[in-house]
């Protein structure tokens, strides 16, 4: 595995492929766990060439949010991505990303952004999408892999390629999850123990919506919405940040539960350490 | 010459050319003039294979602007980008540009869009840069030329290439003139005798503002602004829009003349026809 700092450098080792080479990128914020190397693992069956960035981009994070604690740990993730398969690890710094102050801005509107995390972090997914568009022309992949668990950030993404012609593939992965059903992300280091514990009430009640969509016991999105509330509610230390049900990807309101497919979304704080979650539901199965 | 309009066959085309071909993009709204013919001339020059864009772009006009009347002549143009030289002439529909109203934008903020045309067109910059990203996504150029008639819309252009990383060199290209001096531009044509008379007072004041700032004869950006406001309005049928004597291509305030390049750009009214033109001055030399 190469690994790049300088974009210069990256550029001149992809012009040497021989040509024609597909080229996957993982774009992550590093602190890798089995969610991001599954994108790897992916990317590695349909692509020639992986890349992999880590960046930790400051353009996303709101003024109150985390973007100092946000858990690193390079020469590890390093380790893994290598083991993983990746080809050529690009990890610039912030200097490198943004030598001045950027003032060109891409920006999604509409409910699409609006909803969801949107309301709960003004400006994050223009933060995204502007540096996604920083990496897709850096790297110019044939293809690039997001996981499901931001879900709302793959239709974003998925969006943005659309509207700006991107000639690029989005291949959206399945969430990957802890064995008893935790979803995995760097922020579950956060967690103190109890927290972790009351976590679980996520994936559980999210599997039960599931259930009872399969079922057909719900007549409306509100009442998947209250039967979730309620569950995640039980739990002490859950503070919820939005509980939604959504067409998925245009995040519309819901009128019929069988127009499909359908983004049950949760976003829950516990502590200090805010975690999201979500099924798709399509077609009867998820 | 090969004429598309559809986006998929232009990819198809592209990618059947010989690797590596160094492919060179004129992004034009049509009714050509002999100034996008230099910017073909130019890209022959630089590039292998010339792609030249027709597309007047709803997205950058206002709405009491002039895009309804804009003046369109396909067939023309297809000629005179023939006879030029263009290997690849695309002329997509506004379908086919905007399948579904977009939702995302590429927005170039501060001073840069904020003042000249920025200022009397809200909107219209970042009209132009979604369309010019959508192109180069379509086209994936090494270069692309852009004409200095239009030198807020080179530095927009040039600023976004750098803060998204656009692997693509911009080449801005000198302003081609009618012999009596009158900027060449597809507006020309509304002009009535009088007002296309009157209308050299831009050339022919920027000409003698030139030269009293090769001669060192202003104090002040003040002092050029006020003469050039004088020349002007001693054509009846001119109605002022902005005449400013900035720093280029960043577009802030000169406190002092000899901190170059400078750019001064005038936009003026003759009738319904707002008129543009500017000379950017560099150490001593246009």
């Amino acid at each position: 595995m190469k690994r790049f700092i300088q974009i210069k450098d990256l550029q001149s080792a992809l012009h040497l492929q021989p040509n024609p080479v597909k080229i996957g990128l993982v774009p992550t914020m590093g602190y890798l766990h089995e969610g991001h190397l599954s994108l790897v693992k992916r990317a590695k069956k349909m692509c020639d060439l992986v890349v992999m960035s880590i960046f930790v981009n400051p353009l996303q994070f709101g003024a109150n949010e985390d973007l100092d604690r946000y858990p690193r740990d390079l020469e590890r993730d390093a380790r893994l991505a290598e083991e993983a398969g990746v080809d050529f690890l690009f990890h610039p710094t912030g200097e490198e990303m943004y030598p001045e102050p950027i003032v060109t801005q891409v920006e999604v509107s509409g409910g699409i952004t609006e909803q969801l995390c949107g309301a709960s972090r003004p400006g994050h997914f223009t933060g995204v999408a502007t540096v996604v568009s920083k990496l897709f022309h850096i790297v110019r992949p044939d293809c690039a892999f997001f996981g499901l668990k931001d879900a709302q950030q793959v239709a974003v993404i998925q969006q943005m390629v659309k509207d700006l012609n991107f000639p690029i593939t989005i291949v959206p992965c399945d969430i990957i999850r802890e064995p008893d059903g935790l979803a995995m992300s760097s922020r579950n280091i956060y967690l103190s123990e109890e927290e972790r514990k009351q976590a679980l009430i996520l994936s559980q009640s999210l599997f039960e919506t599931k259930q009872k969509l399969q079922s057909d016991l719900f007549q409306s999105a509100d009442q998947v919405n209250q039967f979730l509330r309620q569950r995640i509610e039980s739990q002490p230390l859950a503070e919820i940040d939005y509980v939604e049900t959504l067409s998925y990807p245009r995040l519309e309101p819901v009128s019929d539960l069988k127009q499909q497919p359908i983004l049950v979304a949760v976003a829950v704080r516990f502590g200090t350490t805010r975690l999201i979650d979500n099924i798709l539901f399509d077609n009867g199965s998820v």
